[in-house]
């Protein structure tokens, strides 16, 4: 395992890819993001985007399931996040690009109160084009070693 | 239509309400949050959440849906969002909770190069019994009335 004493500031990953489709970006946005820019091929034309974009959340959530298969194959001890300082959609998602996240560990800093730690991480999912689509920030929390505390 | 300029610093709405179910909580984190607090009720259990909750980018997909729905109804002008400057998943939100969401605009200013506003709001999302599960500061893009710029 893979645990908040392993964790250094200053490390990075790549922690995967994903293709990203039309089908998938229609799915995620008529549950929950259906502005017409997501939803409406036709109408997403005529937007500001000149075409249909995946909704922002859709973007996160796609870093998250990368985040927690690469989480799985390291063995990460994690035990869920408080949040997120900040997140920017710096460009528009469009089906068939291929999403690749990058992580960089910030910052480490133990519980005082339980037996986990705080890792803050840059993350950062470009596209095909190498161009950043995300930025965020996010805390993760994962368990220490046993006796660690 | 609500344009940018129709919005007021400190305005507040409560913006709908929504009962989140197991099996969207089990649908959601299959695809996107993998995590066996979030996919296994039986698993949960033995975590330190004491049982299942919700994927906190599920949490952030419904107040996304709530903000749409009410965009709607109130035919707000909108036209995407750059991001979220802080998102805080305060306590876990569990099967059968009901979740309700207010909003209240903390900032607006115009774009210099397009025509379009940002509004900054603070967003509030709490359970049946009042606690706040959802923490968040998004800004929004909005469109301006024609001519105003």
């Amino acid at each position: 395992m893979k645990y908040f004493e392993d964790f250094a500031v200053g490390e990075t990953a790549v922690l995967g890819s994903r293709t990203v489709s039309e089908e998938e970006i229609l799915a995620f946005a008529g549950k929950y993001d259906p502005q017409p820019f997501h939803t409406d091929p036709e109408a997403a034309k005529a937007s500001i985007f000149g075409g249909l974009i995946a909704s922002g959340w859709h973007t996160c959530a796609i870093m998250m399931r990368l985040s927690v298969d690469a989480m799985e194959r390291a063995m990460e001890a994690g035990v869920g996040s408080p949040g997120v300082d900040s997140c920017r959609w710096l460009r528009p998602v469009r089906p068939g690009d291929t999403l690749t996240l990058k992580r960089e560990v910030t910052e480490a800093w133990p519980s005082r109160t339980k037996p986990i730690g705080f890792v803050r991480s840059h993350m950062e999912m470009r596209n095909q084009r190498g161009e950043v689509v995300l930025d965020l920030v996010a805390i993760g929390m994962f368990r220490r070693r046993e006796g660690a505390a």
